[in-house]
């Protein structure tokens, strides 16, 4: 059978103490790698919904995404994934996340996000099988999709070539530069963090990179901490079980109140050294400092020192203020 | 508002590799694990459904649960609960698992449980609420609710009193003595325990041993306790995937302020007859007792009893002494 | 190439709350595991720096280890290793860790230990492999190194045969009977694996239930076992974070392909000397055996030694007989 649109998917998870931090914010890579547990599950379930070669759906890349509303620990997320456009060989899903109180039944909306899955065959995993087409209700909602699909396209192919450099440590810094701030972790891929077919889950990554952007904001402003907002990441390759990835953080950009911080991902197969280490996956996370009583404090304005620093700082304010106006022309529409 | 019956409640979980056993079937233990989160949502839900004092449920009965089919890794579990009796003081809750693998679509049934919850306030956690009726959509089912509540209630007041004796009475050691502190704790070795290869990593044998230590330093002096230093590990053998390791700790020696404790790991192949059992690593863990503002307390002296603890406690004395003088000389060097 | 010195490595560990004990002092074993996994990767990294047969490092000893200074909860550790020395076929792996406070930006030495490791080829893990030489900076390195190397030689030697007794020896019991299998697990209650306010997730209580039940089970049987059925659990009493439990599982009855297992679970407030020890929660689980193909196979009978052990014995195969009657009444209902 198949081709026609699959069933939506809901999901529930309980926030436990280790998915936040000492504040009692659920992380903001607990709830990406929920997002993409959900978003693997159902395109992978619709990508063998045919008979044919067996696969395993991995992810792309996701969308821009701002966290709407702070989650807290002994809440449960509501997750629920919709599989919205399918080109030849990708997977676009959409994630909705609430939160739920159940003590008081308070429900809110705390992320909307896009994901891209492609389908690789169980049997040579460096294989792209082709995707089945799901069926819109309306037609507009094919065109549109096809529209997101072609400008993720352009925007993939252009990062992939950026990420050059790599975050080195500094001697001593003084506080408020780039330096004093910069964080990298590494890790050892296990069994735990992987497929079945032994590639790292995407969700896994986010979680990993989120913690060390975490990391960086908090030592800048050395108050407690949430995520904002996730730029869109790209994978561009897969990382396998074994792998040593470092993910290193460093901060571009501060507003008043908020803070961009660059995340890299490297992965090195370590036993295997006829593979170089690669970027496996780049992105902007940004940061707002929070009181105790959880109001957004001002955040110390970073001290860019070295000419590539003041170029980041430009970037990143470009970015700042694009979507600064972009989200004023969403709330106040001109007529 | 309140009283009416709530709707049911769906999750889903997909199994890791952690939750299977070498076969790769998911241990039963799992299975209950997210049948019971699953049961203290809906029922934790339904108990602060009216305004009122706010609570939390809690556990108190299991009914007999079957395993119906095995449930596979990279499967996904389907949990769906609902509330279908209340009493004034207790929540029953069905709960009914589904097993999907989502690369051909088989969906099975693998399990049908029923818990009962208890509401207990969250000002004062010894206080039980009232709980707010359910109202049943055909009137036997609150006939039959209450016939199964009397009869789990008879059952829970039964074994209230059966289970007696204990496993390995140990003869009530006295405080103080090697017997009463000794512990040991046994651990399946499970895939994220181990390298790509399947052994054991060097690092989870060692915070095991660490966590047997403290235990054992825990129960002789009572009090918050943290590790001191560790002597030698000598690593004599692969600890090898599906093994079971039993990690053994008694105490050896207490000086004024510190206590010595012997740990000893042990490897078993279990399924694996043709290989005996076999000593893998052993070391000594030192400990100190804290007091609850972080000062280092005196810790109460241990009584070796047997011959062997007698030997035990003077070879410990002897490490000690000479560790002692070392680090006097280190801290005060002669000329 | 090879032969160089590689760089050393920098990595940061965030600590969380199941790191830590009640008063949120990380627990030593969790630094020695950081440790560990920084020497893996550094090791393994440099025995596959030259073209040759693929290997991973494998601990062989860890040297005395202090404690210098307490780490918390929330605190970022850094952990820095470096390669001090190779022999022919090992290498020694040095570890600072500090602690950082990310919010006051004090940061203290922690740990410094020295680490053993040994390259076992991939392809067959009982040949070790030669290790790339490291190049010193001052000649004199290497002689210290070779000091050490020998050193710790001998004391390897030396404790491979000290190590020879075991903790309660239980008498060498025949297999078969109820003493050959009968294990516990202790657990001490950390903060995930309770509520917001601190009690035990009976899930959680149940998932260690089956795991001392299928510990039990394998050793009976000797090949790959699952659940089959679990009695009705009455959860008798609160058990709380800090807690350790003890938790006993012995076979109580065998049919021709079923084993019975009673698990007892019995918590210890062991900080609050106050409260005596209590039994918390105990129930049946019914396990069976299966073949490599997933067949139900024949067990092992179960001798049972004592008088208690054959009333025991009886009352198994009463419960076994009734539920097979109940099943078959089921199946087959009488008119």
């Amino acid at each position: 059978m198949g081709g026609e649109k699959p069933g939506p998917l809901n999901g529930l998870w309980i926030m436990r103490p280790d998915d936040a931090n000492v504040a009692g914010n659920v992380h903001g890579g607990t709830i990406l790698k929920m997002i993409e547990e959900a978003g693997v599950i159902i395109s992978t379930r619709h990508c063998n919904s045919q008979n044919g070669e067996r696969c395993v759906a991995v992810l792309a890349r996701v969308e821009r995404t701002d966290f709407l509303s702070p989650m807290c620990i002994g809440e449960v997320a509501h997750v629920s994934a919709e599989i919205t456009y399918t080109s030849k060989h990708s997977v676009e899903v959409q994630v909705h996340v609430m939160s739920e109180n159940i003590l008081t039944g308070t429900k809110k909306l705390t992320n909307k996000a896009t994901l891209w899955y492609v389908p690789l065959s169980l049997k040579n995993v460096d294989k792209v099988l082709e995707v089945p087409p799901v069926v819109y209700s309306r037609q507009e909602q094919q065109e549109e999709g096809r529209r997101r699909y072609e400008a993720q396209k352009l925007e993939r192919m252009e990062t992939k070539w950026r990420n050059g450099d790599i975050v080195q440590p500094g001697l001593n810094p003084e506080p408020n530069t780039v330096s004093y701030s910069q964080s990298s972790l590494i890790h050892l891929v296990g069994p735990s963090d992987c497929t079945l077919h032994g590639f790292v889950h995407g969700g896994v990554t986010m979680k990993l990179m989120d913690e060390v952007a975490g990391i960086v904001a908090a030592r800048h402003c050395k108050t407690n901490i949430v995520t904002a907002s996730v730029d869109a990441i790209n994978f561009h390759d897969k990382i396998r079980k074994g792998y040593v990835i470092t993910i290193s953080g460093r901060m571009t950009f501060t507003s008043n109140k908020s803070m961009e911080i660059e995340v890299l991902v490297d992965a090195d197969p370590v036993v295997d050294n006829t593979q170089p280490r690669y970027r496996a996956a780049s992105a902007f996370f940004t940061y707002v400092s929070l009181s105790q009583e959880g109001r957004s404090l001002p955040v110390p304005q970073l001290v860019p020192e070295t000419e590539d620093e003041k170029k980041r700082f430009e970037e990143g304010k470009g970015r700042y203020l694009q979507m600064k106006a972009k989200r004023q022309g969403q709330v106040d529409p001109q007529p």
